[in-house]
């Protein structure tokens, strides 16, 4: 096989493209992975075609160019980083110390777009293997400036190790500075917790202040998001609180609607019986 | 029929849900609009369901915040809102002078979201119509936010104006003071541009410096991206150049994946045959 089929048959059974993460994190089952459902028409064209998905990301990495900058300059004493035996309700962070700065970047559907992989999915079986890679908006201008300001980006992802080659590849293709596994660059399989993102953060975190996170997926920034159930009470959880205050301010989200743990849910999940406010009531 | 009824059925029929503006805007059809186009299980789990969309509405509600009150400390010469004559490639804006401060909104999934029309539409004929509406996770301490900065919301949605009783109760609803139609509150209908939000903002920035807009489709900022085509170019424009530099810098961007103008365009128009990169020419 050709090493870019190699690639993306490797992309496909990877954990990165996982459709469910709703249950603990684990290696998704080979079989599963050779024929993953296929994204929706609506969730490309919303990703990767749409100038609204565009601008989105160029907004958050404005927000999260402009955070890092200023936290950088003042010198926190805590990093982004949910510290050992935090809650999402009661949060606490890896604290800075003197520690240089970095930020924590997911890389697939964060900093770059899968477009080849996704375009010959959407096509069935049969269609050429495509390895397109580009930027997400924004991306590439804002890890430059944080590299400039002093501080390192460090991408953690969960492609898997034999994936390695292909990531830095695909990092470099979009403009980026090719990444150190082990320094700069952290996979699934770097620790025995595979595809639960929690340990290699830790590992950044002893060694860096974090100031800022980003990520399409909200395992990106804690394990703790993929044990929640059901639907509402896991976006209640993201969206409240001090979690929920913590969005634009440190932990900066990109949009992913062809795959991922956002794609969760029967209507009756997405819509419970609950409701807050039903503006029929008091229409006049 | 029951009022409710009534309004989600004279919703349906707005321009609001428009599923396709990307033709200049004209009033939907009454029996296109009767029945509009399903929104696809994954744009209502990602839009309505998901930890992630609640995620990037809140960032995106911070970061508007941020801005508009740090723009209206510093008494910005310009506004936001482009000018007579500008263009997406050289955009120019109506200056601010001693205007008031504003921010204008759209309403309809920017503020709000229509959960229970969406919840009846997916569910299909026949059932009960559902009125409930809740906010945008983070717009209403925005708003709140802005307005004790002095900084006052207007809102701008293209609802007729045979609905506003509709959006004011709505609004009120979530948690936000009443608007004035004519004052703080625009509406399709208002002027003969009917769905072209360009002369209502025209009217607004007459009379206030607006420091920030928010909206879910980019005719919320400019009617001209209606008029782009195809969709990769309508995409690049938003993204590129000085309109992609205003992201998160006064123009702020919500999700929508249920319906709207990021919901176009074939496989072949999201993946145009042209790549920047294709990282398998580099592999070893």
């Amino acid at each position: 096989m050709k090493l870019h089929t190699l690639a993306a048959a490797a992309l496909l059974s990877s954990g990165a493209f996982a459709q469910s993460a709703a249950q603990p994190a684990t290696a998704m089952p080979a079989a599963q992975a050779a024929a993953p459902a296929p994204a929706s028409l609506g969730g490309l064209q919303f990703l990767y075609g749409s100038g609204e998905a565009a601008a989105l990301s160029r907004q958050t990495y404005a927000a999260l160019e402009a955070y890092a900058l200023a936290q950088a300059a003042r010198r926190p004493a805590d990093s982004v980083v949910l510290a050992q035996g935090a809650t999402l309700a009661a949060p606490a962070y890896v604290p800075c110390g003197d520690k240089p700065f970095a930020a924590v970047f997911d890389i697939d559907e964060t900093v770059i777009l899968n477009t080849g992989l996704m375009h010959s999915r959407a096509l069935g079986p049969g269609a050429a293997r495509d390895g397109t890679v580009l930027p997400v908006p924004g991306a590439v201008e804002a890890i430059r400036a944080l590299k400039a300001a002093g501080i390192t980006p460090i991408y953690n992802t969960n492609r898997t190790t034999n994936m390695a080659d292909g990531v830095v590849t695909a990092l470099v293709s979009v403009g980026l500075e090719a990444p150190v596994h082990g320094e700069t660059l952290f996979f699934n399989g770097d620790d025995a917790l595979r595809g639960n993102k929690d340990g290699r953060r830790a590992t950044i975190a002893a060694k860096w202040c974090v100031v800022a996170m980003a990520g399409d997926q909200l395992g990106d920034f804690s394990e703790m998001f993929n044990h929640l159930q059901p639907v509402a009470e896991r976006r209640r959880v993201a969206m409240d609180g001090a979690i929920g205050a913590l969005w634009g301010r440190g932990w900066f989200t990109l949009p992913n609607t062809a795959y991922g743990t956002a794609l969760e849910g029967t209507l009756a999940e997405i819509f419970p019986a609950a409701t807050a406010n039903d503006n029929t009531k008091d229409a006049r």
